[in-house]
């Protein structure tokens, strides 16, 4: 099937939020075989909003909408949506019980602009908002044109797609010949060194098949995508995209892929960790806790993260991670010799296994002469490769030398395991 | 002036990349008062990308595109654009010398496909992206009207648009009434309180005077935007947006604001500790760094942000933070006592003055009786207020509730500086 997505708000269109609606649904749809075929960003403005439905109902006979529904002013989805599929507007008594439960939920009192939120167009299927006072709306038109128009709040949307409207578009449009994805994740080349190698593999791929490339710094994902022409084939979709899926691994060399379903690197470690019985812990100076952090997002990570030190003072690496004064003296925060002690130092206070370390400038500020912003030292300590360690030059902004080395080291701690 | 964005990639649509290049390039255009009138997110099809070109004409004479212009097979923006606004495929020299420069910064050789990035159509200017191989291609009709591809990995979006496409646009089309915008930080009431509060001010606003409601778990901004509809007022267009921002504090009583500029609560501790001179460390169980990395992220935290310990498993806590195995037998991990020795065992550990600790259960599991999942420790320790701790209950995924807990324990700590 395929729909159209139109996030609706000001504050996405200046920037100040960024929309991960569209993308949540889409990777919620997905594996259903449901195609995105276009997603659209209005303001908060009854002309852009109509405009922007008429243009998703061009390709698609179902849309979604997500924003422009709350309490305040600047909302008035809901009013176009009420001129749009006609009706009236009218107060819902069973979804003002569900908004006056949400607010209690939370502690509050019911105010008159929540209230306000139970107020509906006659023409919609209200779907109740169990984690939130916006009401979703259900419309659908003479010709079995479907409109869902869910909150903004990312939270709200992810929860509800997944409860209620997810399971009501699947059984309201079921699909016969769905799209089928594979995803692996490779490294140690570039994009286009592993475009070129592949190259004559997808040459000779059966049509409807395609490979797309998702580079992320230090690694690429790529994903298989098949949709079958024909229904009935000697072999079953599945069958087919694993073939290609082994053709794939064989020419890119197992030893560069990293996991053969998508996934994340934290999750690979996890994985390789919990798999061979390791803990493991993490010194951080210029990641500041995001090696950590990352790690830790993955449920389960419990089972194998001890903890860390986040030695971002010199005074803290040596009271905490016992870094010799002198090193830092002779070498300098950011030399292998300092990473390499604070390593060794977070195995040895957290008890752990294996542990990752870092030390670098971030930026903007904090250069040093022959250590430009971006140079990071990273170490990694494991049982069977023990302490090793690299210096590295991260081009960029603050944020992205802080997220390539939380990449590099995880990379490098996964080569000793 | 008013633009349209399209984002183009397969990636985007099916949700395996999120778009975050529209909301960078609007950020970075709405101080210049320009407006992103529309938004689009295209697959890698052409007839999806000439038919979202021939929309955004529709509302703007300025078209930005992204993405699409990677080296492997899936991208065909260069050939549509081409077909579009007509000219010739070509080598570029010029092109293929930045390519190579490129390549060999990054220590790589260059392949077929990647010196292809030098082929572009004749109709268009091209401008030099230096930070990747993607060439940047300028656009502009006998109409007068301009579209500018631009690559779609979000470093190199940044990078360029802020070095070279930024400062040729505002050359390009100057503008006269640029929109004002002024953001406020609130905290302590949900946003329907403070829409209520707000309603009898919002309705004297001037004409062109809107205020937005940006509401994130914990904190809401508050932004203001105004156009003048003349050019010629008596007072100048920040004087009115100043006056009404003043009204707006008084009425949300300032001890409700917690910042009168655009900012974050990372930026917020930092501005607080450095006035004060007071230094700060982490001390995290259920948050896993991420605490200590939303404080790293900002330039110049290392002027008051010593360290900090991801406690994750008891024994860290124990070992390093000196716990007593006592209170976490006792009252169990997920305590105020527990969470009360851990911020003071921060401050002593890196001899910091201030400090937060977290201790719960982000889940999805580790649920015990008394404590579902959600339940989070938090304490802070300043100077002046000592060491307050208190238990929260926050519904919703892992990375929501450790979102909310560093959110938390950052407005705690604010509380007692």
């Amino acid at each position: 099937m395929k729909l159209s997505i139109i996030a609706i708000g000001d504050e996405l269109l200046i920037g100040q939020v960024t929309d991960t609606n569209t993308g949540s649904i889409a990777r919620m749809l997905a594996p259903h075989g449901w195609q995105v075929t276009d997603a659209q960003v209005v303001a908060d403005d009854a002309a852009a909003i109509r405009r922007a439905i008429d243009r998703a109902f061009e390709t698609s006979r179902i849309v979604i909408t997500t924003g422009g529904l709350g309490p305040t002013k600047d909302d008035i989805t809901k009013a176009t949506l009420r001129h749009i599929f006609g009706g009236e507007m009218r107060l819902d008594p069973t979804t003002l019980e569900n908004v006056k439960e949400v607010v209690a939920k939370r502690g509050l009192a019911l105010n008159d602009l929540t209230a306000a939120q139970a107020i509906v167009p006659t023409s919609c299927t209200v779907i109740q908002n169990r984690v939130g006072t916006a009401p979703i709306m259900w419309f659908e038109d003479k010709d079995g044109r479907v409109l869902v128009a869910m909150p903004g709040v990312p939270f709200e949307t992810l929860q509800m797609m997944e409860r209620e409207v997810l399971p009501r578009l699947l059984k309201r449009f079921p699909d016969a010949t769905p799209v089928k994805h594979a995803t692996m994740v490779v490294t140690g080349m570039p994009e286009s060194s592993f475009a070129t190698l592949l190259e004559p593999l997808e040459r000779r791929f059966p049509e409807g098949m395609h490979l797309a490339y998702l580079p992320k710094p230090g690694y690429i994902r790529l994903r298989l995508d098949y949709k079958p022409y024909k229904l009935y084939e000697p072999y079953k979709p599945h069958e087919i995209i694993q073939h290609w899926l082994e053709q794939i691994v064989t020419r890119c060399g197992s030893n560069r892929v990293l996991a053969l379903h998508d996934t994340t690197l934290a999750e690979i470690v996890q994985d390789h960790l919990i798999q061979r019985g390791l803990t493991m812990a993490t010194a951080e100076s210029c990641t500041g806790g995001n090696i950590a952090h990352t790690l830790t997002l993955v449920p389960g990570s419990s089972a194998y993260f001890l903890g860390g030190v986040v030695s971002y003072s010199n005074d803290v690496k040596t009271r905490v991670l016992d870094v010799s004064p002198d090193a830092i003296a002779q070498h300098g925060a950011v030399s292998l010799e300092v990473v390499e002690q604070m390593v060794e130092g977070a195995c040895r206070v957290t008890g752990a296994d294996c542990a990752v370390a870092t030390s670098g400038i971030a930026g903007p500020g904090g250069a040093v002469p022959g250590k430009p912003v971006g140079t990071v030292a990273i170490a990694a300590h494991t049982p069977s490769a023990g302490t090793v360690s690299a210096m590295y030059h991260f081009p960029g902004s603050r944020d992205r030398v802080i997220d390539r080395a939380t990449t590099e080291a995880l990379l490098l701690l996964l080569k000793g395991v």
